[in-house]
């Protein structure tokens, strides 16, 4: 029951604590959590910023609804995903992959050649609809691994994009922001949030039995 | 390092103990998973379906690409998302939340007619671009309690969502299909990928420092 106790002991913090910092071994774990995310065919279609320094935080406020808890956070994350699908990311991804299990290149061909047909031929819209979905996993699973920690973290989608990419200078690296999670450890005197009930849907309103 | 190691031994199942059968009890707590996931301003936007009926699995093959997991599995989850956004359904979650809370229906209101001005004034098809991302939330969530129950799974999006959406019903209930989760027991000896090495990009390559 281990994940499910972290899932109900996690929230999503309003108020960080700015003096407490997390562990560089904690954040490694919280990071590697997302890096073994799985992800549509296996391509790993988005990457995870981190932001510490402090100026570049408070930049970073502003364009996240003046939200305080990006600056007063401990680490920034910022997960990105691919701008678009290219031949030379999915070759590289899956030379990669053969190399490492000692298979010739070229063992997934019939596969890749599916892949290549299907997003080549997509707008670079099309594409980041279905790469942007991949961070979710990875953004799902740091967020468990941070609980598990007992490391707070705040999953958000408010904050402009663009605005963002250009900051980070994320074009040049084929890649568009989707997602920020701060992480950090909460201020409970301050936080609105944390003593309310957490409030899921019942479960007879969430699953239906075929 | 629960989590981690429960990352490194799951993998994407592709062949399925048609015998062997999940738990009932082990089932709920998958499902608990993604039920617990967070989601964008708590809506919950997506729902599980629980497929066991063998028939109805056997059907959902040829709409997944042939894929013979669908039907070997123990039990297939199908998570659906909101097809899209509604005043209705915005205010029947905010209803409900504070409802539980023993707060004032209301207490949210500045911040849910942000979500109306937001959410209302797109298209469905923008809506449905943001509740399907939530799906992959608790799909990561039930791939890691999967794992922790030693459950094999496999994530899919290899599938016609629209004949599916038809098969299972789902307009009328305002669902789209998103992703298929085949949960079982490996078949070990005819599974190609069982023992290959999982391959992550390296870390290097995954984290951006700033």
């Amino acid at each position: 029951m281990a994940l499910l106790e972290d899932l109900k002991w996690r929230y999503a913090t309003k108020k960080y604590d700015p003096t407490k910092k997390v562990a560089q071994e904690d954040v490694d774990k919280i990071i590697e959590a997302a890096r073994l995310a799985p992800t549509s065919s296996g391509m790993q279609q988005f990457r995870v910023i981190v932001i510490t320094d402090q100026e570049l935080k408070n930049k970073i406020v502003p364009i996240a609804m003046e939200q305080q808890i990006v600056a007063d956070c401990s680490h920034l994350l910022v997960f990105a995903a691919w701008d678009r699908y290219t031949e030379e990311r999915i070759d590289k991804i899956y030379n990669y992959t053969t190399d490492e299990r000692g298979l010739p290149r070229g063992r997934f061909k019939s596969y890749t050649d599916k892949l290549r047909a299907l997003y080549l031929t997509q707008t670079a819209e099309e594409n980041f609809i279905h790469t942007a979905r991949q961070a979710y996993i990875g953004l799902g699973l740091a967020i468990a691994q941070a609980a598990e920690l007992k490391v707070d973290s705040t999953p958000m989608e408010g904050f402009i994009s663009e605005e963002l990419d250009e900051l980070l200078g994320l074009q040049s690296k084929g890649l568009k922001s989707v997602l920020l999670l701060p992480i950090g450890y909460r201020d409970e005197e301050n936080d609105w949030l944390v003593n309310m009930k957490k409030v899921r849907n019942p479960k007879d309103n969430f699953i239906i039995n075929y």
